[in-house]
């Protein structure tokens, strides 16, 4: 022990206590390092090249795949074409009750068993079932009258021009929804039924996500340059509409899970030296983030690179920007972010890259379940790539967070790890 | 339930639904407001008061109580102190070494027995005691060594001028510290040893805090000016160190505990109204948020009024605004922000602003126990108003959240609540 001390002890007396601990091929990688002009000379290519082929050949719609009548998806509308819709279904119960024969709604079904998976789209959508939903059945009545007050309520915020969060709809009425389950579950149906996305409805979901890098946006008309925002970052608007003129000169998004990386990111000013747009939703993805990623991923058409935890919730979560969560399915055009590239931390890196040992976790069984159920998702099995790393992952029973990097110097990440992506294009 | 479908029906029909709904209480307060330039006025006396007050009285302090002896705390301290306090302690162990008697660390007890709640401070200060942690002893050799490689690994962050999180550090050395709650908990010894805040370490959490309104600020040297951060606000920087140049021409700070009013009040633009600061943690505050409420309160010498949820947990996030928390009590100097004014939503407040029955939520048993325990705490009996409120609390067993105002219309909160309460001066 009192050798290990010593050791110890010496370390502290360099800067980062790296050349003295067993980290050469920490060092071997470092010299493996081009100039960082010839890098930027590559990742320009990649950059150019993706931009041409997404406008030359455009995205897949459901209606090229001819499923725009047996599928139904959402899409971002103006408020006034809202209002419209929202008066004429007003205007059709009334004269549907004038006519002697009262009044229903026609709501698409959110359920699991009329939801598609479709491989070329790589989401998941709607099929066409609708229930309806009379006012006059003992059954339906409720869900039919929280309806028509969610339409109006809707309404009233569009009117306004205001947004307001699910909360906020949920206390105008509690007498009326008792609980926010069932204010928020109509107001999804309400989303199907009108044709437009629920940030169309000016409802929105508070947001955590955070950006930074080579980015000029406008948040409600304040321009924002998002390389002027010191080391915090600016929080990504929770209402998507009031985002406007995207403009960036970056090569590349670069997609992080968690805060730590991101804070690492912008505090070494990392867009300065790769020009790059940097968010995070500090886990678990928000709806305000997967609408900002997927935003400048189309308008400045941009590659997206990921950097999450070498284990199978880092996997989740890039699912859950790419293929959007079960639960609003309806609206996974516009939230998600198709063809986002596993840049790390892959399984194979921890390898690769000599990760010690002791930075290395044991995958508990859950953990080892979770893998084998990504490995039956058609995400994963579309991407041999990713096949193989999941079953590294799954057959070494170990996993490693982006923070595993740190044991070869806190800056390793900045400086060695991700300059050898890029120049390596090492993503899958 | 016919009837009831038709007046919600009716609702819809006008902008906010607030005309054919029982809130005649609403309107009679709404009707209350005197005009913005009057209530204003008479808020630029009181910020004016508080300035002189603040700028004539200084702030109490260990050594004004005679403490300074028996009591520790610790400062900010710049990065070249803080590098030679390190070196001289690493030269004092090896003369001591050399010496032929071995090393240990003296370390200040961080335990509830050493803590001291300082009523004049109202805040919770570390006593004076200290133990030895020797090299030479089996049951202190590991902390011992811990201690040495977390000051060598502190050393090595500010030569270089960065800044890691806790995890960052963890994980340079898993080997050694086998968990991160080892090498955390001997981070705050070191940061006792040293006299000096975790953030002088330049190890820093993870923030989750957002800032809008009248305040100008240097972050990492860029310049942001957060009445042009649009909706989002300007994410709170983890390092505090590195922010600089407070100006505000704000009459007040609102500190807001939820994320949903913050974007209430971030798109009316309420600072332009009532010019103001607005803030939140988005729930528990961390300690970014809390380092740059206390920056500001201490800078800008303005009065901090708190918008939280009637329910004991509101109050608990009042506390460790604060108070601090026990947890780190050495540092509660630098954390703490007294002098909070609680505006609202209090208890009192249900019946005045008569916020209907269905939206008060029943009190659990352990909420009621939680309200219990808060009468208390030491901070709650030093205020007559807070210890009234908490017993109306307690006494009707009902909660409310902020959100509960919108059953007034969606911007109730900017246009009456928060306006009339300003002109009443409605805060404790």
């Amino acid at each position: 022990m009192s050798d290990k001390k010593r050791r110890r002890g010496d370390a502290g007396a360099s800067a980062t206590g790296r050349k003295y601990r067993p980290a050469s091929r920490a060092e071997e990688l470092r010299n493996q390092l081009k100039s960082d002009n010839e890098i930027l000379a590559s990742l320009r290519k990649i950059c150019a090249a993706a931009q041409s082929s997404s406008s030359t050949s455009k995205t897949l719609t459901l209606s090229d795949l001819s499923l725009s009548s047996s599928c139904r998806e959402v899409s971002d509308r103006d408020s006034s074409s809202v209002l419209q819709s929202i008066e004429r279904s007003a205007l059709d119960a009334a004269r549907s009750i004038l006519s002697g024969s009262g009044f229903s709604f026609d709501v698409p079904s959110r359920s699991s068993s009329n939801q598609l998976y479709v491989p070329e789209l790589d989401r998941i959508v709607l099929r066409d079932r609708c229930s309806s939903r009379p006012f006059a059945s003992l059954s339906t009545v409720r869900k039919a009258t929280i309806t028509a007050r969610v339409l109006s309520l809707v309404h009233a915020v569009l009117l306004r021009n205001i947004h307001v969060t699910k909360r906020d709809l949920f206390y105008t009425d509690v007498k009326l929804f008792q609980d926010q389950t069932h204010s928020d579950a109509v107001l999804d149906d309400v989303s199907c039924m009108l044709g437009c996305t629920r940030s169309s409805l000016h409802v929105v979901a508070s947001e955590k996500g955070v950006v930074v890098g080579r980015l000029v946006f406008y948040d409600d008309s304040d321009r924002i340059d998002c390389t002027k925002m010191g080391i915090g970052g600016k929080a990504i608007p929770p209402n998507i509409d009031r985002v406007g003129d995207l403009e960036s000169d970056a090569l590349f998004i670069l997609l992080v899970e968690k805060d730590a990386a991101f804070m690492r990111l912008a505090e070494d000013r990392f867009y300065n030296r790769f020009p790059c747009i940097i968010v995070t939703a500090k886990g678990q993805p928000d709806v305000a983030t997967r609408l900002f990623l997927k935003r400048m991923k189309t308008e400045l058409k941009l590659p997206v690179l990921a950097l999450v935890d070498s284990d199978p919730y880092g996997l989740k979560i890039l699912s859950v920007y790419m293929c959007g969560s079960k639960n609003m399915s309806y609206d996974s055009s516009n939230l998600t972010t198709p063809d986002i590239k596993w840049l790390g931390v892959r399984p194979s890196d921890l390898d690769k890259y000599q990760v010690p040992e002791q930075c290395r976790l044991p995958m508990t069984d859950q953990d080892v379940k979770a893998g084998k159920d990504l490995l039956e998702e058609d995400f994963v099995k579309r991407n041999e790539g990713w096949v193989k790393e999941l079953e590294t992952m799954v057959k070494t029973r170990q996993k490693a967070e982006i923070q595993a990097l740190s044991s070869f110097g806190f800056q390793y990440l900045t400086e060695v790890y991700l300059p050898l992506k890029i120049q390596q294009q090492d993503w899958l």
